[in-house]
């Protein structure tokens, strides 16, 4: 069992700055996430691409935003379940909560604060026959360790910037690497498309366009699949693993049952205060609460991690009362002994 | 007068910010403050400390704050009046409003945003009979322009970091400068105190201490101070210029009589909607508002601006319905013409 002062759902950039704010006030933080890497959207969807409304920077790209935050928070050294979703929430007697992942990862926590975005993100699964039975036994959508790879017959599916990168880095690591797209266009970077083309001559990328899997074979893992290639016939390839990357979409999904008042696939919450939802001792902030005005913007969800983090506080420490200090003038001091403060103005007679 | 589509009082970080808002909504800005330059609390208290709590910055100074703000606002062309005080608001029949300041600049503008952190930064006056009267006949509170001292017999009083740094300034521009404070020790920056010592030996900062002044001398304008030392006797001395540089300490003043709601010497907003004041039109954001659960921080003053300008929007464009659009995906047209977006996925042929 997991235990934490403040269990975060989604390590998204709200999820992420929600510890640096709980540290300010000694709070210690366990983030979960369906992804196998932090940053929600911003790592996911686009990370090179550039945001300018990030207050403070006129242009920054979303990948290092989170890296920035990541930076920015790792003095409070925060704790993670990646590449799990948060399934069920139980309330124990005196107030506090389980939470499950769908793996049966067990945490615990006297404040649950949901950061969960537009939701888990999950993979667009092809429509094949039994696919499910060769999940994790040769097909996944996801890649979270490339090395599980090496020296493998890969088969990667998709024509965005995912099946593009990981075609790359897959063609130094696994013994053959197919890439298999229903056109003939690639919808990514420059230089990743360009990269691929320069693979596939070499022959370190197989590139099969035009063409869809429609079978797996295989007696338990994966040891096959057919090809069909859209303008003639089919081939039969054999492959330790199946990759397709369709793309993530993101689903509120177990969450949408726990109780909560839910709006427009959102929950709702009191903005008039401390962004709590209808289940006390459980928040929702970021993009996946919803209030009249709301706008789904990274500052937003920033500035409701702070005042949420506040009443979090009081719940845990109901006697005590907390007296914020400006970083500036306290400095911040991380549970890994480090502190950061302002010089010290000297007081210096001239003479 | 000055028409604008949103006039912001105060240009602290929350002011700047609100300009890149609403220009976001192709609304432009003019910003009105009591100071000579912008960037509120952050440039005038604490320019060279650091905060570590701005999202996405493990550490920036604060007047980086402020210099990034106004490389970000930049293309939407914010205008100033800047070194003058709202004093008065008028509204017109057709519900917009006319403020005045101290120095009397109109302002016209549809909507009327107070972003005036903890007040207007009114100098700390030391007391001395009819210093009133030499006010801009040789006394002065704030240094605007440096230039004005050129050649001149130059008087400063105060023992922190504005004396000690405009002294080192001054050295090199006035004809003669004079530091006086009451006790031997300074206040600020190691580095500016070695340096006025260092200027004083060479002489090119006279240093007066254990002194005040105590009787401002001339017809109409300021000729002479008497100076009193502490431990023994006067002195007489011949000046074009008295500067007592005691700070500045901040008062919501004017605004306090312009028929708002009023709460702890801030101005009570609807923080569950749009940050609105009880005057239709007039919002407050930043320091200077209050609600349940108010934090003044930062961050909370950026995510206050982007919602009130939501608002400002619907009511400039009742008829308008604004859809918002990520700054990543539609980019940001400045009004100088320039545009900044991000590059254009490729949709290209691998063959
Ligand atoms: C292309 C694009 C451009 C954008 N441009 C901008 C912009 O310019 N400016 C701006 O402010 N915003 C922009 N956004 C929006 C911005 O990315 C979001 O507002 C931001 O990511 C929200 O952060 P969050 O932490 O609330 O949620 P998210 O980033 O969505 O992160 C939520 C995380 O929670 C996880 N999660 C959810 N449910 C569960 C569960 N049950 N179990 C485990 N994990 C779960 C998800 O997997 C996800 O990683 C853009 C978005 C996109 C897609
Ligand atoms: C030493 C110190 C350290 C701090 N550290 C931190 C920190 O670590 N993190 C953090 O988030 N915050 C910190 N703060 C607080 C932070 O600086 C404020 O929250 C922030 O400056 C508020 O911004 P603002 O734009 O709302 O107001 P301000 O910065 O106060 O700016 C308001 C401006 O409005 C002007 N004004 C007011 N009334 C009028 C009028 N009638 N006419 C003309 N002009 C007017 C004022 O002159 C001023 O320039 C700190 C503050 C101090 C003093």
């Amino acid at each position: 069992m997991i235990k934490t002062d403040i269990l975060i759902i989604g390590a998204g950039p709200t999820g992420l700055f929600t510890v640096f704010e709980a540290g300010l006030l000694k709070l210690k933080c366990h983030l979960i996430d369906a992804l196998p890497q932090p940053g929600g959207q911003c790592s996911e969807i686009y990370p090179k691409k550039p945001i300018y409304d990030i207050p403070g920077f006129p242009e920054i790209l979303a990948g290092d935003l989170v890296k920035n935050l990541l930076e920015q928070i790792k003095s409070f050294e925060p704790t993670y379940t990646l590449g799990e979703r948060a399934e069920t929430i139980e309330k124990l007697e005196d107030e506090s909560f389980i939470v499950t992942t769908n793996k049966g990862t067990k945490h615990h926590a006297p404040v649950v604060v949901i950061a969960g975005g537009l939701g888990s993100f999950e993979p667009r699964k092809p429509q094949l026959e039994n696919i499910d039975k060769y999940e994790d036994n040769g097909v996944s959508y996801i890649i979270k360790d490339p090395e599980v790879y090496r020296d493998k017959k890969v088969l990667i599916a998709g024509g965005g910037d995912s099946a593009l990168d990981w075609s790359i880095y897959l063609a130094d690591v696994a013994s053959e690497v197919y890439l298999v797209h229903r056109r003939n266009e690639f919808r990514g970077a420059l230089d990743s498309v360009e990269k691929v083309a320069e693979l596939s001559k070499k022959g370190k990328v197989e590139l099969i366009t035009e063409a869809e899997v429609t079978q797996l074979h295989g007696e338990d893992t994966l040891e096959a699949v057919t090809v069909k290639h859209l303008k003639n016939g089919e081939s039969h390839v054999e492959v330790d693993n199946f990759i397709p990357l369709f793309g993530l979409s993101p689903k509120l999904g177990p969450i949408a049952n726990w109780g909560l008042e839910i709006e427009k696939n959102a929950i709702k919450v009191n903005n008039a205060y401390d962004y709590s939802t209808n289940i006390p001792g459980v928040y929702a902030i970021g993009d996946v609460n919803t209030y009249p005005g709301k706008l789904k913007l990274i500052l937003s969800g920033f500035h409701e991690a702070a005042v949420m983090c506040q009443s979090a506080y009081q719940r845990i420490f109901p006697d005590k009362k907390y007296v914020m200090k400006y970083t500036t003038v306290g400095g911040v001091q991380g549970f890994d002994g480090t502190k950061k403060e302002a010089k010290k103005e000297v007081i210096k007679s001239i003479n």
